[in-house]
This record gives C-alpha cells, structure tokens and sequence, in this order.
C-alpha cells in the first residue's frame, strides 16, 4: 500500500500542482461539503480504497462511506459510495479518485465478461505484462477483483521462454536445459510453443508451463491431448470475446488476454454534490 | 524530458526488478541481436521517442533508428524502427517500449478520427483532465500529435467553474466576479452552463470562455448565435464519433471529449527480431 | 501542503543531519520546554502554519499555540507564539522554523509596504518569477498574505511575450499571432512593449494584456490613455518604493516589483525559552 | 555536486512545470541563439558554475563561456558570460540562471563589504546557520567567494552552547562538562557568553572557542584581554556593517554575521539575447 | 544497474555530506593521482564494478583499470586494479569503494568455501533473505561470483511455506492445497519440513520443493531416500564449515546457509597512492 | 528518525515488492497473531525500536511490546519482545525486522566485547568509517549502545590527516598548517603518525589530535610519554580481543576499532508464533 500511496501523491501532484486555482477563488475553506460517486452504467466495482485513498491525501478529514465492495457487480445510477467533509476538498480530489476508479473498474468489468464466458470450463483468465507503465500493481488487482487471475508480475518473478529466447538459443530444448540450470529452482519453466512439433519437444524437456501461441483450435484440442496433464497449459495470442469460449473448451488450463488491461475502456462514473 | 526519464525508470523497475530472469538464464551477455517495431494494423504513430528513451535507459548502445515521425499515419506491416544493439537488451526492454507506444499511438489514433470527422469545420478537438494518473503529460503530447489541441494541464492552470463550483456560490455571476477578483489576472475563465438561461448570464459576466455541457444540436446552435464570438464556446459531454461533426457544425470553437485519453485502446505494435 | 511538508523535511535534513550533537549531549531527551516565538521589530506575519509543521515534523507531540494569523500587523515585543514540549526538540527545530518565519515575513513585511504606498489606487502591487529556487510557492503565499497579487507561477500557466520573443519572431504582430494559434486557449496572452508605438501594435492585436517595461511616467500616462481599457496593463521596471504611488497613479492596472520576493530581508524574530 | 544537480533540477522543474508554453508556441527549436549574462551594478561574482549547470539541465548542447571567475569584482556593464545554443533552451532556462546567480552574486557582494571593513585585522568575517532552507550548500560557498569564512555546516558538525543549553544544564560550567564527556572527540566545543563573569567561567572549563554575544565594544576588549589566547573568540549579535571595523579592532579571531546570508539583496544580472 | 547506481549515490552522500573536509583544505584540486587496490589476504574477488562506479560518481573522469574480474581467486598482495585521476577524488571516493568492495569480496570468499567442501556432490549452496537491507542485490551476485546459487530473491517471488503459516492453517496438506489455488502458478511450492511425518505428507501434496529443517545427518537420508527425487530437496538449518558436507552427501539438492551472507567478516583490502 | 523510517521503508520494499505471496496466499487477513522475538544465544540487544518501526510500518495496527532495552545483557533464550497484531503483518514483517536487530546486536555485543577488554583503563573504544554504506547511523548508534564513542560521521565533520594527504602535501607540518588556514575552525585536528618522528612532529604543529598508526606497543608508549597530554591520542590499526588490553595499557585515549562494525557477525535472534 505503500507504493500506491505514493502513486497517488504523486498523481494529486500532477493535477494539482502548486493549487487548485478555481476553488482556492471559488469555494470558502469551510464551506462543508457532501457528494455522492455514482454509477452511470453497470459495472463491477474495483478501486474503492485507491478512491477512498485520494480524497484521504487530499484532505485527512474527508469521510469515505463505501456502499458496496471492490468486486460487486453494480447497476447503473447505484450509489457507490457517500463522501463528506470540506467542499473544497471533495471538489479538488473529485478527477484523481474518478480517473482511478473508472479505469480499474473497467478492467474488472472486461474481465469478468471473459470469466463469463468460460464459465464452467477448467480454465482461468490470466493477464499479462501489456499493462499501463507505473500501474501494474493496481491493473492487476482490477483483474483479480474481475474473476481473473494473475501471471508473473514481471520479468523478475517468473521464466517465460518465448520464440526469440528459442531462435537466440538454437532449440527450444536447448533453451529449457539452460533456465533450468541458471534460474532460480523456485521457479516453473513456460515455454511458448507455435505448432504441435514444439509442443511434443516442449513436453520431451519436462517444461513446467507450455503456451499454445496463436494456434488454432483444432491445434490446440491436439495439443492438450499430447501433453495430457504433464504440465500446465496456457492458450494466448488472438483471444477475444467471441472466441474466448471455443478455446476454454479445448482443456486448456489458463487463458491470457492482454486486452484485459491494455484496452478497457474507463466506466462511466460520476461524483455528484448534494448539498451545494 | 527530465520527468518522462523518471516515469520511464520507475516503469522499468516495475517490470524488470532485481532482473530478467529468462533473458539473463538463457541469452548470453555478448551476442548481438537486430529487431523491428512493426505496425500491426492501421495508426498514427506516437511516442517513438519514448520508445527510444526506454530501449537506451535499458542500454545505453542500444540503436534506434525511425524510419517514421510521430504524426505519421502508417498501414499495417509498415516497418517503424530498426532497432540493433545487444540481444539482451532489446528482449528485455521490449515489453515497457511496446506498452507506451502502443497506448500513446492509440491515443493519437482515435484523436485523429475524431480530427478528422470535423475537417472544414472551425471546431478543434481539445482533451480533459481524464487522464491515467502519472501519464498526463504524455497522453496529452500523443493528443496534439493527433491533431488535438490540450486544455489546461491541470488545476493549477486553468480557471474552469462548474455546476458545483456556481451551486456552492450561489450564482454563475457571483462565481465569474469572485474569479475575476481572486484567479491570477492571466488567465481566462471558463464557465460550464446547461441550458440558454445560463448562456445568457454567462454572456453577460463576460466570461472569456463559455462551455455547453451536454446539451442538444439545436440549443447549441442558440448559444452559439447568442454568444456571438463575445466568447470562446467549448461543447462538452456525450460527444462520440457518431455525433462530433454535427456538434462542430453549430459553430462551436472547442470540443472536449474525455474518451480520447481515458478510452483510446492500445494500437497493436510489435518487436520482431531479425537476426536470431 | 505536501509539497511544503516535503520542502520542510529536506530543510530539517539540511541542518541536523545525522544528528543535534549540542542537544543531544546536554538535553535530558525528557525534559519538558516551553518557549516563545517574539517580534523583534514592527513586521507583517507571514509563515506561522509553516513553522508550527517544522516543529512538528521534528517533533510531532511538540504544540505550537499561535496568538496571530499570517496578515497581522505586529509592533515590536509581540509574542507571536507559545510552543511547548520537549525541549530538546525546542532547541533543535529553532532555527529552520525562525529562518522560513524570518524570511516569509520580511516579504510580507516588504510587500505591503508597496500595497500602502499604492492605496486608493486601482493598481495591483505583483510578484514575478524572481523567487528563490525552491521556495516559489511559499514565497508568492507571503506576497499575497503581504496584501499584493500573483503574476504567472511559472512558465507553464502564462504566456508572457517578451522583447527577446518578438525579436526571434520578427515581429510583435507575428509573435501574438503564433501565441493565439498554439498556446492554450484558456490564457489570456501578454506582450511587453518598450515604446507608444509598440503599445499600438500591441493593443491591434488583441492581446489581453499590455505590459509597459521601463516607461517613464508620462509616456505611461499616454499608453493607458492609447489602450482605454481594451486590455490589462502591467508596468513594470525600475519600480521602488520612492516611485510606486507615481507609477500607480498613471492607470495601470498591476504594477509588478521583483524586489518583493529577491530582496527582503528577513525580519527579526526570535525564540526565547521561558522555563528552563 | 550531486545533491546541486538535483537542487537545479528541482528548481526547473518549479519554474517550467509541464513546459516553457511561450517559447513553445513562439521560437521554433531549431533557431540557434546567442546571449550575454551582464552585470548591472558592480558586484563580486558569485555561482558562475551553478548558472552553466542551469543551462546545461535544460539543454546539454548549450555551451557557456565564462570571462570570469567566482570571486572577480566586475564592474557595471561587464559582460560576465557569452551563451550560445538553441534559443529556445537560452530563453527557458535565462530565469532560475539568473535568479541563482543574482542572489549568490549578492551574499559575495555583501561579504566581501564586511572583509573590506575589516581589511588589516586579525578577524574573520564568519557565515551562520541563518541561511535559505535547501541553499545552504549554495550560500555557504558565496560567503567563502567573497572572502568570509564557514562556521559550522548544521547540528551535525559542531557544538555550540548557547544560553538556553545553559539554563536548561544549569550552568555553563555543568554544560562544557557534558559535552566534552559526550559529544565527538573530534569537535571543539564553543560556548556563548553574555557578560565578563561568564567569560571567566567559560575560560576555566577549557572550552576552545568562547562567543561574545551581544556585548559593548569595551566589554569585549575586556574579554578579549582575559581570554589572552587561551581560547578561540568569536563575536556575534548586532554587527552590521557601520560597527564592524570596532568590533574586529577589539582583538576577536571571528565575526559571525547573520545578514550577509539571510539580508542580502540581489545583484542585477540580466540576459541579452545579442543574435535575435 | 540504476538502482545500484542510486545505492552508491546514497552512500557517498552518507560520507560525504557537505564536502570532504580534508582533502578541500589540503589537496590542490588539479593534483593528479594513481593509486593502487590491494588484496592484504587471500580472497574471492567480487564487486569491482561496483567499485569503479564509486571512483566515476564522485569524479568522472577517473580511470579505473581493472586487472582481475569477479570470481578470480586472488593471493595477499594482489594489485587488483590500477586506478587514475584527480588525486582529491581518489581520496574523497576510497572508503565507500573499498566498504562495498571488503564486504562483496567476503561474501563470495566465504560462499566459495562451502562451495568447495561440496564438490563432487550434488548439492548446491543457495543463500536466504537473510542479508543486509538495502544490498540484497549486490549480496546476492556476491553468492553467485562466490559458487552459490540464488534462492528467492524476496517474499513476492516464491512460495515458501514455512511451520508458522501450517500452524495457522491448520495442516501441511491444507497450507499446499491453498497455495496451489491462490497463488501464481508460474510459481513452483516449497513446503518445510521438520520430521519424517511431515516429509511424507509432503510428498503426497505434490509439493515441488521440500525443505529439511534442522535434522540430523541420518533423517535427512531416509527423508531423500522417501522423496526419490519426487521434489526437490533444500537442506536447512545449523549448517556450517564443519557439517556441510556431510549433509551434502545425503543427496539433498540444495543447502542453504544463511551465514554467507549475514556473517561474512569484510577481506582486507587497501588502496594505495603510488604517486603522492 | 525520519532517514531511518524511510530506509526501513526502502527496505520492506526490497523485500515484500509486490507482495509477500505466501502469506497472501495461505493466512486470511483478519487472523489474529501473537509472537515473541528470542535471543537465542547471549547477546547485548540493539535496535529494538528498529525492529518495531518494520513491525508498524508493515502494519500500524501491530503492537510490540519490549521487556528490555537498548544496551541489556540477555542470555540465551530471553524474551525480547512480545508481538501482537494481525498474524499475517507478523509474517510479512518478521525477516526485515530480524536481520536488523541481529545485525545491530552483533555490532553492539561485539563492541561490548573490546570495551570489556579494557575495563578499567582510560581508552574508549571508537568506531570508523568502515561501516555498511546505507546503515552508517544505525550501526555507530550499536556502536554506542555497546559502549563504544563515535568517531567522526563522515569526511564532512572531521579533519584527519592520513600519510596520503601527508606525501600530497609534502611534510605533516606542512598539511596541519593547511588545515588550520581552511579548515572550519570549529573542527579539531587529526593528524596520523607512523614512527615516533612523525609524532615529535605532529607535536610541534600543535595538532589536537594523534593517531599512532600500527605501531608496536613499545612505541606506542614512547609515543604517549612524548605526546604528554599536548594532544588526545587514538591507537589505530591491527587490534583485535587479543591484543585490546594491551595497547589501552600504553595510555592511549582512544582506539578505533573498524571490526566492530565490518565485521560483526549477525546474532542469533529469532521469531516465534505463539498463537497459531
């Protein structure tokens, strides 16, 4: 929390910079004030505390009363959560803590159309490192919250062994020898795969993870026959909600979708004042 | 340039940390590598100079040559860059490079489409503070580079009066007066009105700026012929592609549309290496 | 006021360091203190806020009891505060606090000065960007608290049209024009000119505000009567306290003095410890 | 060097904010530039390398040629320095240059008046804690440039006993005791004295260097006589520069003087673009 | 590299501060120097680079000519690297070089003798979290260049289940179950393991690493022998010089040993000044 | 405090990163815990509010209720500290809490070891610079605790004068006259001999203090009579548990011990759950 924490002071920072100069005229500093964050269409809710968060670093004395939890799935013109305190406050905060808040909600909202989607598959929704550069942290909690779950956090906390690493190398089996002796023995190798050739080669090295990179779905029905179980498999590259589907039925175990994070689009909530 | 260094940093520690395990297990330190920036589908290209900065900071004898300049519209499979350095190196800063590129390009993309709807037009497309929090200046540059123009940066540079702002005063002419008294004489002020009863006192506080928040084709076209150039008209709220160039055809000077930063997705760009 | 807490804390590291060897070799760390912060000379108070947060960041069970707010007048002999609690954090925090308090109401203390001079006046007495690095916000808070107005924050929030503008752009004419085309539509745009006649090409183009740099007075009499309101009219140059009421009585509309925020000194004030 | 670096940055960072939004919009980057820093009034140069770092922040192929060196006394009109590189860089660095130079300019100006005064005794002009937070690094070199000597950096890298520690320990006997047993054996301990008895006691607990505080020209001739050498003297509080030269002539080693660091006015420096 | 980089410059502005008395009052800075490290014992060179980068941050321009590389095993009088410049920054930088130079060297000397009393078994020593904080980075590649092998670099890049979280969790075989579910699959899970029971209970959860804390020479046999190379094996726990190979050859994979890096005494290393 | 907290934050960060996945993983949020910090061998205990400022920091609602002090002798199994809060702050916090308070209480018990040794002579022990680059003011704060004096912080609050400076400058007489001349005169001087020579010379140019060098016990006590009282004494170099008494037996005042703080090995300290 430390580290969000800085995030969004130095967020605040960027839209305030030395004061908000419509309200330092406007608005009387002891003017009271109380708001309302609503939805304006339905959504899944993630972000609360990073809001609660914003208004907080604004000004201390600001009350946060949340009417719901990060992962409800709410309806349009619920309210999400009621805020009192100095309208002055309420108003300089109100674009920081809606920015966040829309954004993450929207990731969660996507998310949880693909977990939809799979419903009763075996297998999980996954993100990837295709993430905004300084809210990793926050983007993936937002898919957590969406039903998701997390890959590696980042290229420190996990072997992904993907077609570049394989040509760099020579084989793909040549590739596996060498993270299995120099990587940390607390890691699982992944390693991606483009056609069923490298499949049967990845399943012969004993690598941990394979990815089916772009295969089609006949493929990858195959695919998962050939490794049956020997090690876990990860469908990516193509994948959207038309065909999200198709390939959950496939048996793959995991599914990756970097569009989860690197295309939502920010729901439509609002702060409304009521008492001005 | 100095804080797009930091946030640049800060998002390569995010996604490398302590190390890159795979590239640092399998590619050895010395081997040159040679790859590609490749447009995968239709856009306007953005944030090849971040995209540079990204690649040197990982190392410094890493070259980027571009074959294109931000603004440029490319076609799928156009090639963007060469780039030539260590293997290592490309490999690892690939993922931070592309992610920034992606959404800038993206950005500057969907500006673009909107640019272009109200060609002939006086109207400008102009961004708002929706922004991803730490990434302002930038999605704003990717703005311009479509062709928009940038509202103020933030609250620190702008005088802009809202519904709350006048329901907290009491009145839109109180709010303007106290403005004029206490906001620094070098900027203009903004005032947002929603019907013509508010148009009209705008007009008469002498506002330099008159926003029509949300309101229908024909009442703008009132306003506008009410304000009669005595101010500046920025037409705001539920402006999509399918309706922007009606909105620009009432004579309106600004048109603020908040997706264009905070729902632009990202453009799909990718690093092919050449030599492996 | 984060920012300022930040300023505070790098201050405090500047002068204690890695530690307060007199304090901590003579100073109980349990002895209780109280002192008082004294006006030693007639001054105008500016910075209490700010020197009550240095001695709390030092130490925050430490209580600072202010009898004035920043704006008073003080005669000599005034206690301005009492502050109470471990003396050995008294001692340690004196001297950042007095030097910020020292400095802020010696520019206070100057800038009303101008304020009084000018009184019945319409002219504003402003500050400029002649502050000392790192302390602009702080600095351009005691001039208002001093009774005078902020110009521009920096180079980002103003557009100020200078002679070594114009002469890299050819022309004031031309100059205006590309400020009008490029720059934020939310600034008023101000150009200096030298002479009546570049006040004349200054007000055909439509800038909002005129700035008359180093202009005798009776020159200045004529360029408010040439410009009849049409724009706002800063003079500035050469302005002391022995000509300010001359220069105010021309018309303009701000007067803007460097001297304000460059060339205080600092007031006298003092800590006295009143029970050890 | 390094925390200058990043007091600079900082400082630009203050003044040019999300960018330089008149030379944006007017000089277009590719104009070369050249300029002349000059001095206005007489003055002893001071921080020629700190305003070179300045232009080189914003544009490291900015190239300052100095004619002079830190410590030269210039008179009016002196071209200080020539400055050649992009005009746009030249223009949007020229204020935080200037307001560094001018203020640092001053504090040797002002110190090299009271060396002057004392020019043929044995004192030195010493610097104090009373310093701009975040410069102090800054003015402390200005002092030594016009000729005056650095007392102590902070709390951290002397013991100074003043009055308040006295009280508090109960007697400067008790207090000179305490410091030699705890602080650093590497320090020398000073004690501030305000009358002859307590110059007796200060001399008999052996303490290195005895401060006159506040005392009568005669008072300190007397001390100066019993202290016969037996101890460093330094005499502070009340000196300026019309009792300065008594002060030295009573036979003291130092002259602390608060107001060359917290009271000194800014030189007038001024950047001439000679190309444009 | 960067935060490393960030690391020295903290730890020069720890021993510098405002300025290196010394050298300031008695080396003329335009002095040229050479001087020489030396190896005072027999030892494992590791952290040359890190030294270089201290020479180059407090003065650029000086050289730094390596004659052994990380891992060399080097005899007492060892001229390990050539060093050229000003002679006031060679001064100013030695001690901070020479402190990460002395405790990187121990390290990788102690970490290279549990090395060699392994040799010709299996096992490989890995080090723990229990490093200095603040250097784990450098403590780590200290282990590496000494022989050892990294285990998790921190708490978010490894599963490590350890008696106190089974405690709270209720069962072994409940505490694997739960990280399977929640935690990233890309992560192998390493169980602790106490008595043969829980070894057995271990292996039927399919943990993929089984830690032996703390037993005797013959349980660990019989524990590697249930295993059968099921998972792998980490020794753990009161291992030293004198044991360690004994418990190496039980046949565990990997014997971590926290000593090497919480207990490493500094090598004696010295720089010489050859031309003063 | 507030370095220390922000390298307590710096090193929770370099250890939780994006989070502690096995604690997350396994121990529901709102489980209660209670712990015991251990001395597991004798020791003197330093850092104990180290080690709670890491248990507040990863949580605040954590409560660390301490049975001893800084300085106390503990035998082997003594309850430091008992620990209560949420069981899975307790976990996350406890590795960056231990390595703290094992390594200070190495440092101080070591210290405590060699003041032991000369019990009863007038020698202090002192510290050096060769500390841990990141932790200097913590580990010379174990070095007090322990009973040991401080030395100089840094090269900016001390004068010592090596035979380096000694051959740059050409004599010892020569460097001593520098300093005095440059020198704050708030700093005594140190001055380094390595032959009774150098110490007959260094008495003559009055410097305050002597460091004898490595020099045999013999010379060592020549080196006190001849110095007679005229300078404080500091034996350095060489001395280890064994040969402490006898060089505090010579007279010296002080002997600087650079073991006491690169070497120390970490106590053994542990924490365990009581509760679970």
């Amino acid at each position: 929390m430390d580290d969000i924490k800085t995030f969004i002071s130095n967020a605040l920072r960027e839209d305030i910079g030395p004061g908000d100069l419509t309200v330092t005229a406007l608005i009387p500093p002891d003017t009271d004030g109380k708001g309302e964050l609503i939805a304006k269409e339905p959504l899944i809710l993630a972000g609360i505390d990073v809001a609660r968060e914003v208004f907080k670093q604004v000004d201390p004395l600001t009350s946060v009363t949340a009417n719901y939890i990060d992962g409800d799935e709410l309806t349009s013109g619920t309210v999400i959560a009621s805020i009192s305190g100095k309208l002055a406050s309420l108003l300089t905060a109100e674009r920081v803590a809606l920015n966040l808040l829309q954004r993450l909600s929207g990731i969660a909202t996507l998310t949880r159309q693909y977990v939809d989607r799979t419903e009763g598959t075996k297998a999980s929704i996954v993100d990837t490192r295709k993430t905004t550069p300084g809210l990793r942290a926050l983007e993936k909690y937002a898919v957590r919250i969406g039903g998701g779950k997390n890959h590696r956090f980042g290229l420190f906390d996990g072997i992904l062994i993907k077609d570049n690493h394989i040509a760099a190398v020579g084989s793909l089996t040549e590739a596996v020898k060498r993270a299995r002796e120099k990587a940390p023995h607390t890691l699982k190798i992944e390693v991606e795969t483009e056609n069923l050739d490298q499949v049967r080669e990845a399943i012969s090295t004993g690598a941990e993870i394979i990815m089916l990179d772009n295969m089609g779905i006949e493929t990858m029905k195959e695919a998962v026959r050939l490794i049956n179980r020997k090690a876990l498999i990860e469908a990516s590259g193509g994948i959207n909600l038309n065909n999200v589907r198709q390939v959950a039925e496939t048996g793959v175990d995991l599914i990756s979708v970097g569009a989860i994070t690197h295309s939502a689009r920010s729901m439509d909530i609002s702060m409304e004042i009521t008492n001005a």
